[in-house]
This record gives structure tokens, C-alpha cells and sequence, in this order.
């Protein structure tokens, strides 16, 4: 804790804030996008009652109404390409959202879809992504209740964008979130990152490497109900999405006013995913993924956590990468593998447009 | 209920079911629309616990959850343009999912806000539409709670489209729906039609009719409480949106196995907008609306029902336009002007594509 930072290598690129229109940037889960968030929509829809649950700008909402405590989370999914190696746009919306519910500590129960297609998207091809929205819910347990249908014209969309929007209940007594993120506690992640974005990015630049590399979009309710059951006191989750692991731990650090500090090398990366990566120009911990958790957990349970995800097949890679600290509240630190240490930056915007 | 029935003027067009891309109807909120949700949606979403909410196809699914009763309903909103006489995108998305909630019964509690950003589209705009979906959830009382930002690239959107999702609280004991709905019952609409479709066309034509014909873009979750509280008997409720009254009373009469008998003098159409169908030869019971609703209700209650609604900013047209009959089921047939019957049809695509 006490290693002296490194600051050399802190990206600091020019700020494109004061442009006057929507740029990619802005839905890249990176700065851009939290900056819209926190200026445009949060004071627009201040003034309501649960106001407050907004600014919290969490994964999921979660609010009492008639007696049940409710986890509430929405997201439009707009990848492109639509079918992908490891998966389709349909199973992402469905384990997307769930996961976004199960991160709030809820138990996922019932989700909306609503479609907006494009004219002249090939039904077949409707039918393929609807049914794998169905396998999906039912292979998590969790169904889908209601829908939407809109049709835009051709040219004003490209093929379907899917919002899934999820209700789940949170058990009593449970309470995650960054303001009980506090130093000592241990970063655990579940697996190996950056598959989902270079699945994506393989397919869309037309690129081999070597082996396919899958997805890894899954559903993480059943992973998170096996952690919380450990009874190990969990005080947060996050699904590294957009933006990857290094958006998600300086989000993280920034609503908990805590530091983190990593360490680089145990952070595990797949091979062909380290190689892609290097080929390309992509740091791994900014790559999104779709079947990957991070946890905070109070020190002296994090073997027993880890060790009830090691049970699970989404947690079997489960390992511990750091420890939230009281220096540099705010910033995440990483130890190199070269014994060196480096501020590990939040995106200005994302790497790979369009990647959920 | 004995007079025989007039089949000519019956609309049967051939059918396009066989087309194997998406048409602009799919979206229409007509048969087309019907046909993809039953044949293609529900079959694909089957086999989760909750299978039988979906089949229900209300405007919200209802289901107990950690003791609540909840109602659960999600919308997209692609309305072209995105402003027009009587408001923008952004209040018609919070007001339509309220009242989809609303309609239900429930008292809609919750929001969630996705957005699909075009790049290219001016900041400006989008805080303008964010504004008024803040004074829009103000004034209905609910609040947003959660969201979600995505970007696509220019030529893959138009501008913006809004997902919104509500959640609301049923009373208990409280059943509505077309198992309800029986013979004898008074059929009440809420005020005059067809406001909110002429709006939108009258902007995207270029066309002037005298006055400015303004959407009736509005949330009636206050007067579905006023009507409730009145202790009526109310059986069911819907929002006759896309499609229109026909749209809504053909559903319903399919849904609840009954038919319909309405008298078309009775049903309220404001002169201006009387003029425009005519002008653009459109049926005003087919054009869209997006702050009424349709009642069902015991007859005995019926003049309960109605002067609860005159005391309410957006019941003060009430007037019961019909009634539920044994004969017939499944067909609305309508007495006209000149004394015949015409039956009214469930038009099998829209009118107006792109209407909310």
C-alpha cells in the first residue's frame, strides 16, 4: 500500500466534452457515456421520489414496493454483428439482464422484451434469435412475461435491437453496494476476461486467430445464489460489461472512495485472447465481457467464497485479484509484470463500438 | 342484439402472412403484429414458470412476487418525428408505459429509461427530451429509476428510441382482464379519439387543417385510480394506441370470447379531426390515441363509473359507446349513421406506421 505511483503512462487524452453531438464514445460505457448520464439524464429526471435510487447508478435499481424488496435493471442490446461465435444477440439481452438483476444480490424472476426490427429482416432469422431468448430464460429459470414489437423502416435500424428489462427480489436483510466497499476488502473475479469483445471484434474485422474464441456470455444468478449461500459477506458485485474489468473497478473505487490495487498478473487472460489482444491494440482488462463477475468481499471470507464458486461452472476460474486500499481513493493501481506499478485508466469512450 | 347483421363492407384482404421478411405492419399493432407475437414470440419464450402471463398478451403482465402483486410492462417508442403538436418521444414513452401499467389495475410505481442514440444526434435535443420525460414522471407521480445508454452508428437508427418498462402495485383483490368481460357489460371510452395519430400525421405530411391538431399524450393512471375508487365494478381496461378502438374492442371481444355492439354517433371525435380522417381517408376508430382508455364495466356501475371520470382532467368526455353481447363473438359490429351495422375490423397492418 504504501508503493510509491507511477503516473508515467497515465493516458490523459484530450476531452471531446464540449462537442454538440452524440459520438459513438457516448454509449461505450466509458466516460463519455457516464458523463451523459450524470449531466443530461440524471438532472432531467431528478425530482421524483426515488430519485435518489437513480443516483446511486447501479446495475439494477433496488426499491421496496408492496412489502417485497425489488432489484429493477434495463439495457438495450444493439451488437453488431447479431449472430457471433459462443452466441447471438438474443442469449446476450437474456443474460445480460439477468445478470445486471443478480449483481444487485436479487434473485432474477420475470423479464420484458421489447424488439425493434427493421423492415425487411429475414423472419427465419427472427425466429432463430427469439428462440435462443427462450433457451436462454429457461436455462437460468427465469421468464419472460411481456413484450413489445416495433417495426422501423429499412435504413433506420439494422436488423434488431433488443431491450430486456428485469425484475428480481432481493432477500432480506442483504445490502450490496459500493457504500459497503471499505479497504482490506479482496477483488475477486470469476474467470478469465476479454472473450465477449474479441469474439465480437473476430467476426466483424473478419480476423483469425488461430482457435475460435468463444463468448463467454452466461447467466451469473445461479453463480451469485451459490456465493451468497457460502454465507460469505459479499458487499459488492459487478459484471465487467462495456469497458471491461478496468471501467468497472474505477467506477467502483470512485463510488466507494477507496483505492484498488491490482495485480496484473493474476488476472486471467486466455491465451488466444492475450494474443488477439496484442494483435490488435486492446489492453484486456478494457474488453468487455458476458459471463464474468467482480466481487468485494470481506477478507476473512474470501477462500470461503472462492472456494463455493469453484463449485459452480461459471465460477471455476474464480480467483482473487487484488484489495481495495485506503491510498489513492478513486484510482486503481496495478502492480506490472515487470514489478512496476501503473494507474490503470477508465476509457474516455470504448475500444470496440457496438459490443452489447 | 337480434338486428342482422350487414357483412358487406366486411374488409378481407388477401392476406401477405407468407412474406418471409419483417413489413412495416409487423409492427402496426394489427393482425400482423398479432400473428408474429402468437406464432413466433410465444412459442419461442414458452416453457419458463410463467409461460401462461405471456399468453395472456395484456398490455402489462401481472404476477405476485415476495408477496407483492406486481404489474410489469414494457414499451418501445420509435415515433417518427420525434417531436410533434402535443409533445415529444420522450413524454409519450413515460406516459404510454404508464398507462399500459396502469391499465392493469396497478398503480404504476417505477420506471426504467433505454435509450438507442443515433450519432450525429444533437445533445441538445437529446436534453430536451430527457427534460420532458422528467416533467413527464413528475406529474404522473412516478418515478425513473434506472437506465441504460446505447449508441449505433449513423444510418442504424433516427435520432433516438426510447424503451421505457414500468412496474406498479395491484391492489389486492383487484382482477381485471377479458376473462372478465361478459355480456351485459357497458362499454365506456374516455373521451374523443383519433388526436394523437392525426397529430403525428399532420407534422410528417406537411399537412395544415385549419387548426393545429394537438397528440392527447397523457397519463391516466390518476384516473384509472379515480375510477377505481369510485367502487365500481370495473371488469377490464386497455389504452386503444396503435390500431386504434377498432384495434382495442376487436382484441378484447377475441380474447374474452364475446361480441361487441357499438353505436359509432356516440363515439367522441372532435371536428378537426373528423375533417383530417376524412381528408386523409382514415377511419377515426383505426387511428391512434395515447391518453384515453376503453372500460368494461357492470352495468349497474356504469353511471357510477362515468361521473367519477367527469371529475377527472382526462375522463371529462366519458361516455359509454356500447355494450358487450352473447351474440356474435369475436366480431365488433358497429350501428351507423344511417341506421344499417357494419362490422369493424382489426385492420391487418397499420395505418400509420411509426406512431408511437
Amino acid at each position: 500500500m504504501s508503493e510509491a505511483l507511477d503516473l508515467e503512462g497515465w493516458s490523459c487524452p484530450l476531452p471531446l466534452r464540449d462537442q454538440p453531438n452524440i459520438i459513438m464514445g457516448h454509449g461505450g460505457g466509458g466516460r463519455l457515456s457516464a458523463e451523459l448520464i450524470e449531466h443530461l439524464f440524471v438532472p432531467a429526471f431528478a425530482g421524483t421520489q426515488l430519485a435518489d435510487v437513480l443516483r446511486q447508478l447501479g446495475d439494477a435499481a433496488v426499491f421496496d414496493l408492496g412489502g417485497a424488496r425489488l432489484a429493477f435493471s434495463t439495457d438495450s442490446y444493439v451488437v453488431h454483428p447479431r449472430f457471433f461465435p459462443g452466441g447471438n444477440i438474443g442469449d446476450l439481452a437474456v443474460n445480460g439482464t439477468i445478470n445486471d438483476v443478480a449483481m444487485s444480490g436479487a434473485s432474477p424472476f420475470a423479464l420484458s422484451v421489447g424488439v425493434i426490427l427493421e423492415e425487411g429482416l429475414a423472419i427465419d432469422e427472427l425466429g432463430r434469435i427469439a428462440t435462443t431468448m427462450g433457451e436462454a430464460a429457461r436455462r437460468a429459470g427465469v421468464s419472460i412475461v411481456t413484450g413489445d414489437t416495433k417495426v422501423v423502416d429499412n435504413g433506420h435500424g439494422d436488423g434488431v435491437y433488443i431491450n430486456t428489462t428485469g425484475v428480481g427480489l432481493v432477500q432480506a436483510g442483504l445490502d450490496l453496494g459500493p457504500h459497503r466497499v471499505r479497504a482490506g476488502d479482496v477483488i475477486i473475479l470469476s474467470g478469465s476476461i476479454g472473450m465477449h469483445g474479441i469474439a465480437i471484434m473476430s467476426v466483424r474485422e473478419g480476423l483469425e486467430f488461430g482457435s475460435d474464441i468463444l463468448s463467454d456470455s452466461a447467466p451469473l444468478n445461479g453463480l451469485v445464489a451459490t456465493m451468497l449461500a457460502s454465507g460469505a459477506d459479499v458487499h459488492m458485485m459487478r459484471d465487467p460489461t462495456r469497458g471491461g474489468v478496468a471501467a468497472t473497478l474505477n467506477e467502483i473505487a470512485a463510488a466507494s472512495s477507496t483505492g484498488m490495487k491490482i495485480v496484473e498478473s493474476s488476472i486471467p487472460v486466455d491465451e488466444d485472447v492475450r494474443a488477439a489482444c496484442g494483435f490488435l491494440g486492446l489492453d484486456p482488462m478494457c474488453v468487455a465481457n458476458e459471463g464474468k463477475l467482480v466481487a468485494f468481499v470481506a477478507p476473512e471470507h474470501a477462500d470461503l467464497v472462492l472456494e463455493a464458486m469453484h463449485g459452480h461452472e461459471y465460477g471455476r476460474g474464480a480467483t482473487s485479484i487484488g484489495m481495495v486500499v485506503e491510498d489513492h481513493p478513486g484510482l486503481v493501481v496495478a502492480k506490472t509484470g515487470i514489478g512496476g506499478t501503473r494507474v490503470v485508466d477508465f476509457a474516455l469512450a470504448e475500444q470496440l463500438p457496438r459490443i452489447c
